[in-house]
């Protein structure tokens, strides 16, 4: 099987209290192909500027990621700045420079039509949909937001909502989303509104999925060492649809086994700046990590 | 077997954003008395003033609660006074009328030397300490500390630490005592401390604890309705140490069911003011939850 992806493709640079990094290579569908790669086929759709690194996209290419969804115009790429101060869960931008991303159009490449499995990274909602309806017949698909587009495309997101399998959203914004505080409570209006699961990121608080059959929490994995959490969503969302991808089947329990691996892969992004702990993930640190992981729980 | 439980016992009055209540019965030994004497004896070593109900201390024993250890003198009871924002995490104090708990000298009667689990609740170290001293040969004892003992005993809060077994602390608290921003660290720097398990107490996003032979998770059971948080600490410390001393083991198996027992009770105190929804607790709710409970991990 094989993943499509649809989101940002950036240079992010990042301060935490560990470390600095400039002009990085970020952006979610990059962090959700790079990790989504390690276990199955991903169709990426982006766009990014002329002074994009051709040899990044040869690399994910050299990882089983299909770029010829990723334009490249004239100007520049995306750029986020931003920072994390010792509480790490929360990142304050600095500054956004949206650049060629501003006019991104996506288009999908005609043996991308028949993807089964879509991920629609944190973009504009018109643009989710507007990708959403050049699927000819997608078996699952999740999406990702953020308070931004809560606020300026609320009725737009809304829709989006209702197409979508599984939304992704932060717990603060699911509660200015369904404007409730009580997340149990957000959760479930959420789900009337027609996304059948709802997977509510806590950050180093782990993660609580709603699911028609139930509701299953996977706790962040204890870390000495945090280096910069950028990335640790697209990540965690990264882990989560390849396991399902790869499974093939679309029950609770699979669900819960995805949960896991979600958390799997956001604790490796997260000890490195970038993806470059990624990069270096051997397939055994992953089964060991997974192993560890369970043991945190009965 | 049997608890013997030292700390405060008090009036609350609370604001939540769901309703308020004036002088309800509180404090942290009763809490844990409460909910502890639903699984085991209990004795009970604290301090009321003169306007303290007789009945609640007849209530207590008729639940299995020994209140001779509790000490009634002239003035008034411990009375703190507080609210709760919408985020329901965090208590904001209004006033804290110490009383008669402000010259408490605990004083163990003699049957209770001879206890063999003991709870410190948040108390000053040195009362704490005090007890642990008159006790002559105990299993397993657990402390529970708050932000203004580390602040003006921190050494003496140490000693303490030195002779007990767990340790039970807020996270933010956790982090001030190590001066380690990392939880992990932080954790491993008080194990060192002489505490072999330490729990870290995350409010609405659960528990984590870190034991010789592991580190394991518990969440805080997902809830449509919470209604007053007080005291959950406190009844999660009961749920925790009452599970071990009817179990009668203390090996790390049996350590991560009474983190489940913990969450479980926790997640009952929670859904109305006061211990009013322990007194109406039933034992097949218990049970019930549980298994709910363990549905939301693997």
């Amino acid at each position: 099987m094989s993943i499509l992806v649809v989101g940002s493709i950036a240079f992010d640079s990042v301060k935490t209290p560990f470390g600095a990094c400039e002009r990085a290579l970020g952006g979610a569908a990059n962090f959700f192909a790079m990790t989504a790669s390690l276990f199955t086929k991903v169709q990426l759709v982006g766009v990014v500027g002329e002074d994009f690194p051709q040899e990044h996209l040869k690399y994910l290419e050299s990882r089983g990621v299909d770029t010829m969804g990723v334009q490249q115009t004239s100007g520049k790429t995306f750029h986020w700045q931003g920072y994390y101060g010792y509480d790490l869960n929360e990142a304050q931008t600095l500054k956004t420079e949206l650049n060629v991303f501003g006019s991104f159009n996506p288009r999908l490449p005609e043996p991308y039509k028949q993807a089964q499995t879509v991920f629609l990274a944190n973009i504009d909602p018109v643009l989710q949909l507007q990708v959403l309806e050049q699927v000819t017949k997608p078996q699952l698909v999740a999406l990702d937001t953020m308070n931004f587009w809560i606020e300026s495309k609320n009725a737009e997101l809304k829709r989006v909502i209702a197409e979508v399998d599984i939304l992704f959203i932060n717990e603060s914004e699911l509660r200015q989303l369904a404007d409730e505080r009580n997340t149990v409570k957000a959760a479930k209006k959420m789900q009337t509104l027609g996304a059948k699961t709802i997977i509510v990121k806590r950050g180093e608080y782990g993660a609580l999925m709603f699911h028609e059959q139930g509701t299953f929490f996977a706790p962040a994995f204890p870390l000495e060492d945090i280096f910069d959490p950028t990335g640790a969503g697209d990540t965690f969302a990264a882990g989560f649809m390849a396991h399902i991808d790869q499974a093939g089947r679309f029950d609770f329990a699979t669900f819960k086994e995805a949960m896991v691996m979600g958390s799997v892969m956001a604790s490796f992004v997260i000890e490195d700046f970038s993806f470059d702990r990624i990069k270096r993930l051997e397939k055994s640190e992953i089964d060991r990590r997974r192993k560890e992981f369970k043991q945190l729980t009965l």
